[in-house]
């Protein structure tokens, strides 16, 4: 399983003030620090960048190269600011995300083939709302599947995230446990071994103590994993997180285990 | 997901010492304080017995069932300590366990016929040794569904542990994985809802620090929980542990969710 930091996000007001005055350094510092702590990639969460898209969102690929060679994700609904991005990008990118509201399907999803990217499709109704259940999520998938291949892409370049709602909505509990059907599912329903990411910290984005949060996350990762996902996005610099995905590793014997403290 | 405690041990220098001068205080106080940290049911593990196995095992159920109405599990391979359990039990009993094994196939496995109880069946060979892999498990449970059928065993009477191992032996990941399979797989092989109890201790049960066995098993409860785990065996004193077992019910839906905390 790949770590995947969501900590590069332009709701830090350190990020925030970085990318208006476009002062490589924060970047930087953040993305080395999540290195260390454990991220295999960068998700750059620039939200809708209304002002300059362009412009910002390449100085935002710049920094985070300049500082790393984790791949990133490029992480925004902005089609002007996805290009650019892909434009500025001289490692490995990822598109975050397509689904099939029409603006994004129209505009973004071409983009994996001419940038030759790795595309990330989310399990979304074209409305843009979170489906109830594994049923409408798998349906969805097949339809994210076949744009896929009618705009020309490998199937391989497809990763699909189930999309986590927080926990505390009404039916928070049982969304919780159909999207662990969904990422067993995925592979036999698709008739190949498709990645899926999910963001974690999305299942506690309402509500709770932070040690109530930490809790649930550190439940829910583990069973995630159990369930097959490939790359999991959370916050890097939470220590107790972090150690639960490396343990979760080793116990799935992806990584030498030692007996090490 | 049921939790068993798995305090009540005679490896425990209180309770061996309870046992041999047939003190139910020791017993009874350990009871209680399972309960109160949120067991479901109780392991009498009172290891072979060698002296008077009658004696103390009537002793030991007799005590339990003086402090609590929670089902005990008669953890024994000693046939004779087995069946003055069964005899001396005035509440819920279940039978911990029964195995390929021919002494306690023979031995043991009738008595869940002659007084109507539940029995856990472990996925060992009849040598006892433990198997390498999932398809062996497999095998190993259809042996023990067709004995308890023999044996006219209602089905639903039967529960399988998988017998976790040590993740430090050398195909310790491996098999962690395996068993996860192993327990998502049985209903559908069985072809019915079958039960499934795991003794997480095990997992950690040799070398390693403190920490790293606590790491090791709040991973890897929650996997087994995801996988569909029913029961697991556990040191319910361990708070840590149990608050992430309390946890994974709440996500399961298991329990009614608040955000207390």
């Amino acid at each position: 399983m790949f770590i995947v930091a969501d900590n590069l996000n332009i709701t830090n007001p350190v990020i925030e003030k970085a990318v208006s005055t476009l002062d490589p350094e924060p970047v930087r510092e953040m993305v080395r620090a999540c290195e260390v702590a454990g991220a295999d990639a960068i998700d750059i969460n620039s939200g809708p960048l209304t002002r300059d898209p362009q412009t910002r969102m390449a100085f935002l690929v710049e920094s985070v190269q300049s500082a790393t060679d984790l791949p990133v994700l490029i992480d925004t609904a902005n089609p002007k600011a996805m290009e650019a991005g892909l434009g500025a990008n001289r490692k490995t990118a990822i598109i975050n995300a397509f689904t099939l509201e029409p603006s994004r399907l129209d505009s973004i999803l071409p983009m994996a083939k001419t940038y030759d990217t790795d595309i990330i499709g989310y399990l979304v109704y074209p409305n843009g709302h979170v489906p109830p259940d594994a049923a409408d999520r798998l349906d969805i998938a097949v339809e994210l599947y076949t744009e896929c291949h009618k705009a020309g892409l490998d199937k391989e370049r497809l990763i699909i995230d189930p999309i986590i709602v927080p926990i505390y909505w009404q039916n928070g509990t049982s969304q919780a446990m159909e999207i662990l059907e969904v990422i067993r599912t995925l592979p036999d329903l698709l008739g190949f071994p498709v990645r899926t990411m999910a963001a974690l910290s999305n299942f506690t984005s309402d509500g709770g103590s932070k040690e109530k949060k930490r809790l649930l996350e550190k439940a829910y990762l583990p069973m995630l994993m159990a369930s097959g996902l490939n790359m999991v996005m959370m916050n890097v610099l939470n220590a107790e997180i972090t150690a639960i995905a490396r343990v979760c590793r080793t116990i799935a014997g992806q990584r030498v285990f030692a007996w090490e403290g």
